[in-house]
């Protein structure tokens, strides 16, 4: 199956962003990021940890799947798009979702890479 | 959030094989091979979409996550291990992890990737 898995590791992240500790607001902001880039969503779970009280969430999509990390007493998020570019090319859309959430985490910095996936078929 | 993720491309499984379509069975295995890999499992969502009939299904680890998707009538599955090495070196279990996923779907090809996330801090 051949597909595009993006991942972007944020560090610097504010320990007070509703997003880090509310699965509500990381939902919210996820779903509508999935929307934005055209991607369609087909279910969705997210969980919140105990103290320090990280949350994480995954979105399951037609296409494959957005998934969410957060340590706010690290200021530290994580998050993978993975798209199969099964009938059409869906690569410019999990960039476009990647991008929304990391900008939607104001992050100090950001290490990104993309995994061309499923080259042999 | 140093840690490492695991991707597994998997291409000749067989149709047949009810892990391809059977979210049940699917958790069962998946839930199974967490255990013995002695990772902890926090949540889980299994999704089985319409005919051709594919699964999705993520397990939320205390470490981070386990992704599966299947596409039965082209006999391929994607996996996905990411753990984070928060307090511990959580690779082998990772590594257990994948190895016995890819067991279990009997596949002809295996297309791996071994991405180390988060080595600025």
């Amino acid at each position: 199956m051949q597909g595009l898995h993006l991942t972007a590791d944020l560090s610097g992240c504010a320990e007070a962003l509703p997003l880090m500790r509310d699965p509500q607001a990381l939902r919210n902001v996820c779903l509508l990021a999935v929307a934005a880039a055209q991607l369609s969503a087909v279910a969705e779970l997210f969980h919140r940890f105990p103290a320090p009280g990280g949350v994480t969430g995954v979105v399951l999509l037609a296409e494959s799947h957005l998934a969410v990390h957060t340590w706010p007493e690290l200021g530290a998020v994580t998050l993978d798009v993975y798209v199969c570019n099964l009938g059409r090319d869906n690569s410019p859309a999990a960039q476009a979702l990647i991008d929304a959430l990391v900008l939607a985490f104001e992050p100090e910095r950001v290490e990104q890479h993309r995994v061309h996936r499923g080259k042999g078929g």
